[in-house]
């Protein structure tokens, strides 16, 4: 069933395409499925690539066209005229035709929306472009099944056939009034199970779960996640039922969310991708680590505040790194901890609890590890006991301070609206290297005098 | 709609549950979902929560029972007898009732088996027992709509009203032969539009995407989302249909293992969450704190292996934690790229080829960075010429080997069959900061030669 692409079956693709052998290649790809022959095309020069597209029914292909990787799909697209870009979108559902839309530059946009043939279609698109990307309104097809409350069970019947033509997944019947507001929905199942001579009245479920068209994106996921749901009706401010959200593309916000608060965690900035070129990886990754240089540059001078140790207690300077990296690590931790629950709304209770609880989990931490640092340095480094100490001591201090920035950070960033995920990584990491090395050299001036 | 959790909503469930205002709780609880319904749970003491549970019915209970925190739930399983949760389980669907009887003790295991009415959903219940908990046996339901192939429409749809009954939600109509293995499905569009006089063999789609019981659940999830799928059917050994997968069960693989890559590249090893106690929290923590440590002492080593410089060139050591802190963050870039590249399985090309990339961006960034920090080291710091150029030139290798660790270690763990994810965070940011500092005195060794 999965196809599997290797190096041979490309270098198959290649040979065919290269001899212009049109059937050869019809026969292979009508058992693939077109996820998998969108794997393919990314593979593939765009000249290969676009010929395969320019052989294959526009059934197909409309599909293959939300699949592709950004880059080869625009490639695609430029390929093509208006019109047969307007024939894709016709076979596609309003949701996936307005995403491909919204990539063009503007002027073909407008030329693309001319040439759809279907004007039902056509007008949801344009309605369903109105909305940001990031809220239900960008996420909704208009393709939904819906009933009015005062319809019997029959006539009900016959109108969802109809609509059910254009609709690829039935997941809900929504129940409307006369004025198009959302009342309720009727199952599938109880469809299935219910006789045909009932009243739609009194068979349809009043409870109904929806979202308003300016909801966020994330906070619909959520919804969907926590009750369990495979499709959401989506309301208009007056209640009217505008469209509706299924889980397949909820799946993607989930994804695009994690994935994207996992690289944040890695200090890259953009939605990037291993095969990604080398300047896009660039502009992702080097504004951190400039982040993290500038940093650096501070630490440098901290430790440098603290020269005149360097005569008496130069063994100090080989801890810092680990003090440093000890405060980094601590930090990430809290704030990786604090980041999740925000996001999955798991964090209860007040701050100041929170910050309580991350003391006392510090003090633990920071105990057992002072222990393990005296005894390190004691059997395995074998330095001054008195330096020792001063580095055990600094240690518990440096783990403490380093987890309340690790917790606090986040949740101002939060309360403030910025995305918390920003506080993790090279941000947290940076800031602790230079409180960790404040802390632990001022803590050696005390204890040692120097 | 959705019930927000607040200090006040709480404070009233808390009165009311101490005045036994069994009616008044009801009332106000009606009108609740049942996963909001256990938020509050998961916030009460365990009495209240008891007494919550114990007053609502058991169509109800049941789905709360699925969406309480774990353990919350084992404190209220304790307080159930074997035949009360037999009675919980005979409400859920068989693949949510193994997960609750997996978690129970051994020896209530059986008595709670014992005691449920059904045979059939205890059979079916067993037998999903069975199978490991990351598989595709694991995750699949029994509730599932079959027909077979040499049926008719009509004595179709007949028996899918039976089976519907026990269904919560209807995907798919799977097709079997005579002997239950898979043919292919029906649709409950074409089901919906197609006439009750046609037959079964003329209607069925004989392409169809499906698991076998031994599929690692990451792998369904990926199958799934690739594929676009909101059910998928899983067989067995002989291509018989055993279950089906649905999407929701999905969605929580999906969050799963992204949560789970996130600690683990915060140096968190299990599965916590802000809420849980401090020592489940310090046992996830811990011992990624020991690794770093060690690792420092490591570190401290190195550094005091360079000791003759102290007298000259004392100014180097103030740039150590500069540097460790670049190679940390290179090296945790470079990885977090490879493991999600690694999870979604969008990594294609050959290892050198992956490397050499990396290297080539090493390059650009580390050559950018050079050029600041010569800037930042005359302008900033004041250092002198001769030690700005030294650890600009350090800074560059020093890139370019943590770029190249942190692609090649995920890579290779990966092809051991080790969780890549492994590899990042405080793994990867120790092993650079040692050998960051060992490359940077090495360097500087040659240039400045003390």
């Amino acid at each position: 069933m999965e196809f599997k692409i290797s190096r041979e079956s490309l270098q198959q693709f290649e040979d065919l395409i290269a001899a212009k052998d049109e059937k050869g290649l019809l026969e292979i790809l009508q058992d693939i499925h077109y996820a998998d022959i969108a794997e393919i095309m990314n593979e593939l020069s765009q000249e290969e690539a676009i010929y395969l597209f320019d052989i294959l029914d526009s059934e197909v292909t409309a599909e293959i066209l939300l699949e592709l990787d950004e880059d080869v799909r625009e490639k695609i697209l430029k390929n093509l005229s208006p019109k047969e870009i307007a024939e894709e979108l016709d076979e596609l559902d309003t949701d996936d035709a307005a995403d491909i839309i919204s990539e063009l530059p503007e002027d073909k946009k407008e030329e693309v929306l001319s040439e759809l043939e279907d004007l039902e279609h056509a007008k949801d698109i344009v309605e369903l472009l109105r909305y940001d990307e990031d809220t239900a309104g960008g996420l909704m097809a208009k393709e939904f099944v819906s009933v009015n409350e005062n319809w019997s069970v029959l006539t009900c019947v016959r109108e969802m056939r109809k609509q059910a033509e254009n609709v690829s997944r039935v997941h809900s019947i929504y129940v409307l009034d006369d004025d198009g507001r959302l009342k309720g929905r009727l199952s599938l199942k109880d469809l299935l199970t219910s006789s045909t001579t009932t009243h739609i009245s009194d068979v349809y479920i009043r409870n109904v779960d929806f979202v308003k068209v300016d909801t966020k994106d994330v906070e619909v996921a959520r919804i969907m996640q926590k009750y369990d749901l495979e499709a959401i009706p989506v309301v208009d401010e007056m209640g009217r039922l505008v469209g509706r959200i299924t889980i397949d593309d909820i799946v993607d916000v989930i994804k695009e969310e994690a994935d994207k608060d996992y690289q944040l965690a890695a200090g890259i900035s953009q939605d990037v991708e291993a095969n990604d070129s080398i300047l896009m990886l660039t502009r992702a990754r080097l504004p951190w680590l400039i982040l993290a240089m500038i940093g650096g540059f501070v630490a440098v001078n901290v430790s440098r505040s603290f020269e005149g140790a360097m005569e008496k207690f130069g063994v100090l300077f080989f801890f810092t790194p680990l003090i440093a990296a000890m405060a980094g690590n601590v930090g990430v931790q809290s704030s990786a901890i604090i980041v999740q629950g925000l996001a999955n709304n798991t964090i209860t209770g007040s701050i100041w609890k929170r910050l309580g609880k991350e003391v006392t989990l510090s003090l633990l931490n920071g105990f057992l590890l002072a222990i393990l640092m005296m005894l390190g340095s004691h059997f395995l480094l074998g330095v001054d006991y008195i330096i020792g100490i001063t580095v055990s001591i600094a240690l518990i201090s440096v783990i403490i301070i380093a987890s309340l920035i690790g917790t606090f950070v986040p949740i101002l960033l939060n309360k403030y609206g910025i995305d918390p995920a920003l506080a993790t990584g090279p941000f947290i990491t940076t800031s602790n290297d230079i409180f960790g090395i404040l802390i632990y050299f001022s803590i050696a001036k005390v204890i040692l005098g120097f």
